[in-house]
This record gives structure tokens, sequence and C-alpha cells, in this order.
């Protein structure tokens, strides 16, 4: 019997929401609601392929949750509230203490809370989403789904950073890796596309959205990442600076006389393509720019590619070869500009690929190399959300 | 006719110097002198193979020079003073000011000066050295060779930091590299071994010593280069810890209690290699321990092996592939078990290479790559001494 099952991604002052039939994995309706706790909420929803809008105040995550129930049965989405399954939430951070993902229990949700030293900005957020629905579904199973879980098979050579070793032991100092949902949805995917058992295969899986980063997938287990402790590291982003020489910190303390925190938060808000440009983080401005001759946008459109397409060499030296590279998320899935020149030179390794296939294709499943070459190139665009639903179903025990 | 050169390495307490016969770039005599400023200097002198020390105190590096002329004369290594035809001094630091050696003016003087705020404790130190030279030897050549001066031809998209633009322009923030005379020592000499063209070839040079930087080098030219801003970046290295997640500063700094120039010099002095085992920075201690089982030694071997081993695909990505890889300095040159690492599973990109050519190898040139291999793999051991001697017949013009 089909179960519908709800599947959130709950920020500090939004919430955004996908209703899934499964297995079918259809979608039945979305939405997101914003201003949370200030004035003038929004409370967008998708019904019938058309958005309704409502502005009104929203005080806090539960009453956002009750809005969204009640819109459910006001627009005949479902009955009943208790038409609805199971719920699952996107949790940023859960450490090492959760490799996979978990029902939401009261020790689980009080692990969640003690994660937030490694996430402060998130994991509160995300758990206000839980707590709404435990409140207002207390019979219906809710589980945690995190960004980090699916990089727990990474090992310990390639999560520790090279620091005093106690730093690791007492304060949890590691790579952990983000975007796991979305890399693991499209190297499941990858391997259906491609026929084969994904235990045979190497992967690539570059996820490259205003957040970007790169994965090494051996036989379906992630073995590298390229995000570290936090998401600001690996390849330059839309803000994020991505990794560089720490000792520019204390040198960019000095000359602007900020502190640390401020120097990190240039590097998250005001780096990336938005600090070589100066004037936007998104990349198809940037593209346009390039096109139109400005010399600082080709420049940040080929630092931003090249620091994407060194990874290739990396993660295959890593995996003693590649077998699939992966494109997905808003960039990966839309820009051929970008998968052209990630793609450029990789004959040596064994990447042929067809540049009748890249051009103009967007958001949309694609095989972009030649049927001879050894190495496979997908585009995939990404699901995390039915990733999500799919979790819910297998640790709500539905 | 022959020239007698001193190519000189001027520490802040330090100088090491070498007396080179050119251009047959045979060894007359090498030595060091510790301890200047401090009670009890050192002075060592090698001399007919055999080592001479001397304790007594040295006051600064101009009494050093003194010294260091006078034993030669004592020595019988040369008659008078004024057989030396010219000295060569390494510089740390030569900013974008020096992307070649200079021949050392007033003018050059206050440069190497001026660039002190991107080197602090280097290029003060190098140029006492120049200094003490200029004042007791007014009427030879000195000049100053860079450890950056290789990589000024990385183009902008490779030594720009995903930051502000304004970082570069107003504060020099960029990638610089260091180890640049050996890294064009070797790079020249893998050409001469092989009787190829270097504009012909690509290299991947791999300057493993306590310090460590990868280049790639595309024509004779770097192109790309792990170090950074400063010498902490790319690698692990004996006690840097090399990349790492910028956020993790902020994080250390609030569980510690440390400023951010204490985190960085726990970064420069108490990570990589002695971080990780707690014990020792000295790869040889390390590879022992490992053998007799310590799991942490086996570890730190691992990383920082496996950090280096990733950048041959770095970097084969950055040329579009790779003809040559080069081992140099005290790892590279010496620990044929972190070379088998790096290379292990390149077969991929054309690396095919003889385990018995590696084995057992230490400190002399030697291919180890199969006949048939497509990439070459050369053990070089490094000369930025016979480099910086060749620069004071050029840029002295001897």
């Amino acid at each position: 019997m089909s179960k519908l099952i709800l599947a959130i991604n709950a920020g500090s002052s939004s919430l955004k929401f996908q209703l899934i039939e499964m297995p079918e994995e259809k979608l039945v309706t979305k939405g997101l609601i914003e201003r949370i706790g200030l004035n003038d909420s929004i409370f967008t929803i998708e019904v019938n392929g058309e958005k309704v809008k409502d502005v009104k105040d929203i005080k806090d995550h539960e009453e956002a949750v009750n809005i969204m129930l009640d819109s459910f049965q006001k627009h005949g989405v479902i009955n009943d509230i208790n038409d609805i399954d199971g719920t699952g939430h996107r949790v940023v951070h859960g450490g090492e203490t959760f490799p996979e993902s978990a029902l939401v229990t009261d020790k689980v949700a009080s692990q969640i809370e003690a994660l937030a030293d490694l996430a402060p900005l998130h994991n509160p957020a995300n758990l206000m989403g839980i707590n709404a629905f435990r409140k207002l579904l207390p019979n219906i199973p809710h589980v945690a789904v995190f960004d980090t879980s699916f990089h727990q098979t990474m090992p310990e050579s390639a999560y520790l950073y090279s620091l005093p070793y106690d730093y690791y032991k007492d304060y949890g100092i590691r790579k952990y890796g983000f975007h796991g949902t979305s890399h693991k949805y499209v190297s499941q995917r990858a391997a259906e596309m491609l026929g084969k058992p994904i235990e045979e295969l190497r992967m690539i899986s570059c996820h490259i959205g205003n957040g970007a980063s790169i994965t090494a997938i051996d036989g379906g287990e992630s073995i590298d990442t390229s995000m570290g402790f936090t998401p600001l590291a690996g390849v330059t982003m839309g803000t994020r600076s991505g990794n560089l020489d720490p000792a520019l910190i204390p040198f960019i303390m000095e000359k602007t006389g900020k502190t640390a925190e401020e120097v990190i938060n240039v590097f998250n808000k005001e780096s990336g393509l938005l600090g070589i440009t100066g004037t936007s983080s998104d990349l198809r401005d940037i593209e346009q720019a390039a096109n139109e001759g400005d010399e600082r946008a080709k420049l940040a459109l080929e630092i931003f590619a090249s620091r994407i397409h060194k990874y290739m060499g990396t993660y295959a030296s890593r995996m003693h070869g590649v077998d699939v590279i992966i494109f997905t998320a808003g960039v990966g899935e839309n820009s051929d500009v970008v998968r052209a020149r990630v793609l450029e030179g990789l004959e040596f390794m064994g990447v042929y690929w067809d540049p009748r296939k890249n051009e103009g294709l967007r958001g949309k499943e694609a095989e972009l190399n030649y049927p001879h070459s050894p190495v496979k190139v997908l585009v995939i665009p990404t699901d995390e959300e039915v990733m999500i639903a799919r979790d819910v179903i297998t640790f709500g025990e539905l």
C-alpha cells in the first residue's frame, strides 16, 4: 500500500517541504515557509502545478507546521492529517554519532542537540523542525537524515587532518564532508543507469550548486570528499573560498583589523565567485558577463571550473582510476560551460566525451561520453527529498 | 677561466656556505656557522673531506663572514679573499618584484627589505647575510636567488585565491610557492637525463624534505604548486599541517584559548608527522616505528604519502597528462617506502615502474620506470647551491 511521506528541510526561520507518495516516489505537493518568527511570514504551496501564496505572521515552527497541515486539507491534498505516514528531516551534522539515518527518539533528539557544537547555525534549526512535527504528529515515525552520514565510510587516513592527534580525540576535529544525501542518490542512480552493480564502480560525484563538493565513491561508499570540518573547504563556491593557506587568517586579521570569526565570515559569505568578480555569486550572471567580454568574470569562471577539474585527477589517483564521473545540482545539471571545462583534457585518464551531447543540456539525465569511452560521464538531477523519503520508509519501518 | 662562487643560505642565527668552482660545478668546500649572536657559536667547515669544528662567540653575520673567509685562507682553500669571484644568496621571498634572480644593488636590497611583510622571519635574515658580504667584498657581484621566482610563471587563475579580489591588489595575497630553486634544478636535470627538450615535457616535481611541495612544470615553467601564500600550505610535512579547512582556526581558538597566531604556530611547528604521531617529525623514525607495528606511525606514513599521491592526479589533470614524475630532497631521494606509496596505482595515467629499481635506492640519480612506460619516473638529488652558483655567473655577468 502506498505511503505518504513528508520530507522537511528546516532552517532557523524557514521550512521547505515535499509530500511524496512512496514507493512510487511521486511528488504530491511541495512548498516553503519563510520568515518564521518575523513579521509578514510567507507561506507558499504548489497545488495542481500552481503556486499559492499567503502572507501572515507565523510565530514559530510549530505554528508553521500547523498552517502547512491545515493547507494540505484545505487544498484537498490530504483528507486528514492522519493520512501522513511519516516525516523525514534533513539534519546537517551527524558527527560520528550517525553513520546512517535514525528514527528520532528522545535520545536521538538530544544527540542531535549535542552536535550543535559542530554545526551551531544548522543543527538547532533542524531540530526545531523535528520537534514541531513530533509534537503535532506523535503517532508516526520521524526520521533524521544527515548530510554527513554517507561520508562516514571514509578511512581514518582520509578524514584525519595533519594536526595534533588530540585535536581529533578531544574536539572532534576531522573531515566530515557534506551533501551526502545528494552524492548517495546520484551514485545509486548512476549504477542503475549503467545497469552495473554499484560495488564494481569507482565514481567521482560533482555536486555543484551554490555550495559545491566533489566525492570519490568506491563501490558505493564515500572514501574521500572535498568539503571538510565545515562546508567552507574544498573547491571555489558561490560565496565560499574553498581551500586556502591557513596562514592567511592572522595576516588578514592584521591587515584589516577583523577578528578570526569575521575573517571566516568573509571566506564564507564574501568570497568565491562573488569575491573574485565583486558583483555576483550566481554562475549564470558570470557566464553571461564572460560572454560579453568581462575579464574578471572570465577569470572567476576559469578559477571555479579549473579547481573542480583538478579534483578529477585527484580522485582518480585516490581510486587508481575512475569508471564514472557524475554532474549534479544547479550548476552541474545546467551549465554546459562548466562541465566542458571540467572534462577538458582528461583523455589521459580515459575520459572521451561528446561536446554535442553536452551543449545546451539542462536539468535532465544524460550520458555525455562517447560509447567507446572507458569512463562514463553522466548528468543526473539530484533528488535529496526522494532519498529522505526512502530513508523514512526504511528507518521508520513503514 | 674558472670562477669561484660562494653560495650562501643565511638564517637569523646561522649561515650555510658552499664554495663552488664554475663552470665545472665542482664543490671546493662547504660549511655551517650556527648560533650567531649567541654564546658558543659553532663554526664547521669541510676540508679535504674532513669536518673541522670550532666553538667561539660570534657576535653578528659580519663577524661570521670574516671568520669564514679567514678559515678559507688558513686551510689553504683559497690564497686570497680576492680569489672569490661572486656570491649568491638564497632569499625566501621575492614577491611579484622578482620573477628571476637579481644582482644586488642598494635598490634591490631595499626591495628585499620591503618584502619582509610577506616573509617576516626569513627575508631580514637573508638580507643580513647579503649585507655582510657586500661590506666585506665590495668589488664583486652579489646575486639574490629567490625561492619564489620560478613560480612567477603561474597563470593568474592558478595563483589567485577565491577571496575578495581587493585582498590581492591591496595586500599581495596570492599563491607564491616556494622551493623554486630546487624544482627548477631537478626539472632541468630531468630533461638532460632524458635527452629531450624541456619545452616538450610535462613534469610533476616532488620536493619532499622536512618541508615538501609538489609542482606542475609544463615546458620548463611552473604552472601550479602546492605551497601557497606561505610554506604552510599543501601536503603534510614534518611539522606542518598542509591544507585544511580554514574554519578550524576560530574553532580551535575557542576550544584552546589560543590566539590566531598561536594556532598557526601549532599548524607550522606541532602538526604534520609530529602532530599525528606525537613523537617525531622525522620520517626515518616513523618508517621504523611503522615497521615495528606502531599503528599511529603507520597512520602518519599513510597520510603523508597519500596526500602526495593525490597530487599526481591533480597535476596530471592540470597539464592534461604527465611525461615525467621527479622525486627529490631528503625524503624523495631516500625513502623507497614513500616513493612506492606515491606511485601506487597510477597505471591509469601511464605510470609503470619497477619496484626492484626503487627498493633500497638512496640519494642518487635513477630512472624507476619500466622502459616501455609512457611516464618516466626519476629520482634526482637536488642541488640548490649549484643553481645559485649558475645564477651568480648569469646575473653577476661573470
